[in-house]
């Protein structure tokens, strides 16, 4: 270590110890998951959400806090999901954001099971025509980055209602996206095509996707009904919220730290991602508890609507354009509140390479993984304009147990492992704000 | 990477593809959590645990699996533990193990509080005389590896009852060991001195101690009362469970794994320590279930007593020292069954660095952090026959929320994560068993 490494990891310690002293976010984060709830793009906790962080900021003598306009999707679930295998059990399904509801007399038909859209190819339509789509295809246990298991799978609920249109199936059942056998159904976004009809897309517990395949093996012919009153109501006005601290000597160059706003509407959204977003609130206590005013401005934004439709990710990065803003470095905290271990981060290689430099400094912290990654959905907008992108990585073996679920809940939040999180996020934004990138 | 570790780095990644992909260790943690439960030594539990781990090591086909005889203290909490702050609030307390009981009308007294025996001895005994010595100081929350703050803390609890007797007060309570506020006394085991008369010693809850401290600052002259009949019988006998697979090449060169068998009896002992056994059987399925037959001996042995005496540990170093054992090295996962991150390493610089080398090949599934550190409680008895001592390390940020409580339960572990650290043991053991130390 060089001795300019020697204060800076003074300056670190001191980051982390009043973080996990006086760490504000898990409390922070109580009241935006238990008071406020689920907080999807145009619903009442969505307000609710713009509201109480723009109070949380302003109440830390920030510079600036802004809101920024913009239309979202508003999709609801209505009443709660039915679905049953005819004549043999319930299964726990939800609607996948986005979708269509049934008529109100729901859907009953024969289902077709696959593993990929090109076994649905081969089966072909006359077989698949009236009947329902099973897509199950499990996520692949053996990667240890599950978002690389998500990955693999996910297509199947993105593009299965689509897919199940083209072949005239009348609905799509997408097994749930976990590595997890339990009954808890995972929503999630999916598309239409403007040339297809729409058809209901349903996510179904990963038990009651095993039962379901088990029992089309004794039973091809099985009946499965489902009925869910979901529907896409008139967009409405929401917003970004923004926080700012204004560098002393680069005011120009700015840092963007965030996470996003809104949620699905099943859970409470505590890891996805009210943690992110309560993490770059923390960063900016933590500086004004140490007294540490940033050679680079610091804004914190709380992004609306990543979850069916990132509108505001984009109309971020085309305000930031039209202003002629100045983005260095863009981090976002979107997957999950538990331990950090690393940053993925895109940019040219040299940039990623003076990150690289900064390793021993986060190492003591369990902060062993700075590489090539990924920045976040909120964030990626800003690519074009020259920002480097990052994303925290924390521990992501239990994100998708949770994820888009009932139980993406603060009770599975640690307050440890989230301060941590912020702490890491702080401490990376402390040297970028010294050093620029 | 050199050519050997091409092949070690595609074995290794079979290794962790069965863990996660077919792994029985949560299965199995279930079981001994939920159908068995806590299992203090010298308890029923311990003893079905006993039998439970003896016939699942006997199923797997291994080359043997025997009993290693040994005497265990019994000690029982007796009818749940009672506690005021007299007049104004029942407070959760627990019995620290060990502890003898109050008489049956329970202690009524007032309350010292201290931070340290330090400050214990600067009042003097004029003043602590008939009293209760409530000891307050508060695990660090700066550090990041919680042991450290656990081992900064623990010492009131081993040795406050010794210290409040030797300064004649009539009873010991001590904050829990934890970085959390909540509800839950935190049991653990204390000493007497044999020159020193006996007095009780108790958990109190975090809370509980907040609020005992926040009222004798308005009320120095509050009362304190507390009851429990816990007591220690005669002592009992009890056993190490050992399996075995032998070396092809060098049977006499013997790796342990291991855990220790036996937990408090307020929770199930999911993470400590029944994660650690069944992560040690694990390894013996992977091995078998790859059809790899190992150069060196692999041993497994889920040993007794470690939480309230560790005779197992004592038995097991004794046993090998008469039989005139080789053990090169044991790996004891002690601490809890979360995502591992590394493992911490007794021995010499020569033979540390050798595992170091074999870092780039577990560095993909997170284990980043191979160094100097301490073995187990269960294995450190080794050290004088030259053995390597290793313990795993698992990401510890939540450990001390749940360590010696009744919510050490099955339901706080992740399979995933439980799955993982299994999987590291299994890679380790391979490469030591193929390359020696």
């Amino acid at each position: 270590m060089i001795f300019g490494q020697v204060n800076d990891s003074l300056m670190i310690k001191k980051i982390f110890d009043e973080t996990m002293s006086n760490g504000k976010c898990y409390e922070w984060l109580d009241h935006l998951a238990n008071n406020i709830g689920g907080r999807l793009a145009g619903s009442e906790g969505a307000e609710q959400a713009v509201k109480y962080t723009k109070e949380l900021m302003d109440g830390l003598g920030l510079d600036s806090v802004f809101l920024q306009e913009l239309m979202v999707p508003h999709w609801v679930r209505g009443e709660k999901e039915y679905a049953e295998i005819v004549g043999l059990k319930e299964v726990p399904i939800c609607a996948l954001g986005g979708s269509i509801g049934t008529e109100i007399e729901g859907i009953t038909a024969q289902v077709i099971e696959v593993k990929s859209f090109d076994e649905l190819a081969s089966i072909g339509i006359e077989k698949i025509r009236g009947k329902i789509v099973f897509y199950n295809r499990a996520m692949d246990p053996t990667h240890y980055n599950t978002f690389h298991s998500y990955s693999g799978a996910v297509g199947q609920r993105w593009a299965g209602a689509m897919y199940a249109a083209k072949y005239e199936a009348v609905g799509a059942i997408v097994r749930s996206m976990s590595l997890s056998l339990d009954d808890h159904p995972h929503t999630g976004s999916m598309g239409y095509s403007d040339t297809l009809k729409k058809v209901p897309g349903v996510a179904i517990s990963t038990n009651g996707a095993e039962l379901l395949s088990s029992q089309l093996k004794s039973n091809p012919d099985l009946k499965f009904f489902f009925k869910m009153s979901c529907k896409t109501l008139p967009e409405k006005v929401s917003y970004n919220v923004v926080g700012e601290i204004r560098g002393s000597t680069f005011p120009e160059e700015i840092i963007v730290i965030g996470g996003h706003l809104d949620s699905w509407d099943n859970g409470d959204g505590a890891h996805d991602d009210g943690a992110g977003c309560m993490q770059a609130i923390e960063v900016f206590r933590v500086f004004k508890s140490l007294g540490v005013r940033p050679k680079r401005t610091i804004r914190a934004v709380m992004f609306m609507n990543e979850e069916n439709g990132a509108r505001g990710g984009k109309k971020y990065a085309e305000l930031s354009k039209l202003n002629h803003e100045n983005h260095i470095a863009a981090i976002e905290s979107d997957a999950g509140g538990f331990s950090p271990r690393g940053f993925g981060i895109n940019t040219t290689t040299e940039q990623l390479n003076k990150i690289i430099k900064w390793q021993p400094l986060l190492l003591p912290y369990g902060i062993y993984n700075i590489g090539k990654g990924y920045g976040g959905v909120d964030i990626n907008r800003l690519k074009d304009q020259g920002t480097v992108l990052i994303g925290l990585l924390p521990d992501i073996q239990r994100y998708f147990d949770y994820h888009h679920t009932s139980i993406d809940t603060f009770d599975k939040v640690n307050k440890r492992e989230l301060e941590l999180g912020g702490a890491a996020m702080a401490a990376l934004v402390y040297l970028i704000s010294v050093y620029g990138l």
